[in-house]
């Protein structure tokens, strides 16, 4: 599965009637995700710089290494270079291909390097984030890859809860589950295209380890009575969703129950507060103060959530310093968490589509207590 | 295992000379495997910025976000903002704590963005490229990781030769292998680092898909007859090392022998030229040579190497564009690569150390054709 080429077409469109409207040649693009978004051009990042030029009329060109010239689709122009460093700057030869095509009026990316924005200092150069605005709110056919994609991140929990037993380790749950879903996906999913960290990848962690937020899976083995975090993502066509819950083997005691409980009203909450027209600062909040509420404020360690499509994370962000209003067709991970430092750690997320009505969530995997003691 | 403070405490010192030469405070860093370098601090990315301050004199400082402070070493200092975006610009954030400690007179990385570089404008700033080029010519202890690292890359090897099957897809090979070798991993090493990718990684390429030099792991089924290409990587303390062979599975035809026998007198002959005092470009131009004399130059898609440590690709370039001179210490691959179109791949990859009498390679399973008939 993967975006047809009306999308990308439709994308081109839109952004060359911004260029016509702010009298530019062209855009030119560096960040992966931004490329991959406008032309359909997939590929995992390395040192050699490639970019792709949305000129203000005709066909895209993308500016690339020849290692990644088999992964080039239909319709789209493209020159290359053998490899990095090369004799002349990369960013040099670029430029030179914009002025051989007359492009000097140009729109690049306000991520863009220092040094890259030097070379193209005698041109005249705007800087935008017309492509991240873009991206936020994601078209139908975005949200059935990212929907998709929720399918399988569920199915990785599901995995994952019938992989954990007591003895096992976290890294032993993570890998049988990232192997089986990988396999279905390879199974079911015609068309691959390349991301970074496959197609999907997961974090497990137990007891005290989920105490970590970002603690990497471990040798250490589950035990009889721990909360455990079963953490999984997956992404198709290049648009990811995730999927995580909060399980525990055998009885949580009251002490689990209690901050679980306090997750879980937090996420319920953050959910409701989630409808087109609401800031995110304000929904971030909402989300929050649940957990302040009931005692847990200094065992927060992050916010509510993220933007999530071609990047894992992407704006928007449910943030208090991000005053975006939330608009229908937007993906967001809702994701609240409580760490108990060296007891355990309690999260779970959600991908969530905002709609008109309200917030619907693409991941479905059951997230009540009783649901979750295995 | 992982570096000990003393080396650490070694690189403060070095950059603490530069800064006091240069008349600067601190220097300020960005990139994640030069914070490592530096601190010791390991990390995976993600859009929350955080920075490294090495100061003219005293402890250095970490500016970093909540999430990570679990992974802070001692001797270092910190302060944590809650998460990202936050009320306050976090490059901002950054510069407040500079100066608040006064450290105005700053040395930034070239890889700089333009607008973090816009926020520190009102400062003195240099742009400097020092941390890199320490980093190329690794101190003895930095090479006892990479020798660890380049066994497992060589073990891993081994169980994917193991695990290459007639019938057997691309990505069940792949997938077995990163399992067993992470597995052995995590038994031996006692300290692990957070790494990108896991402690080992892959790519398993058969048949016409191993002519795609960046191809992914697919659903594919090895078939009799075909080469394969076989290219792993692992990372110890952070630092990484990569071995790949190209085996056969069943006897290689005539054609193939010759591509393969191009391939590896080209890897013999750049590895003859790695030596201490000549210059990368001669060496890639060397090795390549050799391609091009036996009549494969238009099946060439890159270079002959990189270099290896804390980033699987890193300086210096063992391409025509790198003029710098070899240097006892640094470590580089060796993999030219052959790539016939609809037919296959042929490519080694050792991870070698530039030595006073040569090059040494710390990848040692066997290369020769008749090792690799599977």
């Amino acid at each position: 599965m993967k975006l047809r080429n009306r999308f990308y077409e439709r994308k081109q469109q839109e952004i060359q009637e911004y260029l016509c409207s702010e009298e530019l040649n062209a855009l030119l693009l560096f960040e992966p995700a931004n490329i991959a978004y406008c032309t359909g051009f997939f590929h995992l990042q390395t040192e050699r710089p490639l970019a792709a030029v949305i000129p203000q009329e005709g066909n895209p060109l993308l500016l690339i290494p020849l290692l990644e010239v088999d992964h080039v689709p239909e319709h789209v122009e493209v020159e290359t270079y053998f490899d990095y460093p090369g004799k002349i700057n990369r960013i040099e030869w670029i430029k030179s291909h914009l002025k051989t095509r007359s492009l000097t009026r140009i729109a690049v990316e306000n991520s863009i390097s220092l040094s890259s924005y030097e070379i193209f200092s005698d041109m005249s150069v705007n800087r935008t984030d017309i492509i991240s605005v873009m991206r936020q709110v994601k078209e139908p056919e975005e949200i059935t890859l990212i929907s998709k994609a929720a399918e399988y991140a569920d199915y990785a929990v599901e995995r994952a809860v019938h992989h954990t037993k007591e003895g096992v380790t976290e890294f032993e749950i993570n890998e049988k589950t990232r192997v089986d879903v990988s396999q279905r996906m390879l199974e079911d999913l015609e068309e691959i295209v390349p991301v970074q960290g496959g197609l999907c990848g997961g974090l497990v962690c137990s007891g005290e380890n989920g105490a970590l937020p970002h603690a990497m899976p471990s040798a250490r083995k589950v035990k009889k009575g721990e909360s455990i975090i079963l953490s999984f993502g997956a992404t198709v066509g290049g648009y990811s969703a995730e999927s995580e819950r909060t399980a525990f083997l055998g009885s949580p005691s009251e002490k689990q129950k209690d901050a679980f409980e306090a997750m879980a009203e937090a996420q319920r909450t953050g959910g409701n507060a989630l409808c087109e027209g609401a800031k995110c600062c304000d929904v971030n909040e909402a989300c929050l103060n649940v957990i302040r509420e009931k005692g847990y404020e200094k065992y927060l360690r992050h916010r509510m959530g993220h933007g999530i499509g071609l990047q894992g994370h992407e704006p928007p962000w449910i943030e208090e310093g991000d005053e975006t209003v939330l608009k229908s067709g937007m993906t967001v991970s809702n994701e609240p968490g409580i760490y108990l430092p060296g007891f355990g750690g309690f999260r779970h997320s959600d991908t969530v589509l905002v709609t008109p009505k309200g917030a619907t969530s693409l991941t479905l995997y059951p997230k009540e207590l009783d649901s979750l003691r295995i």
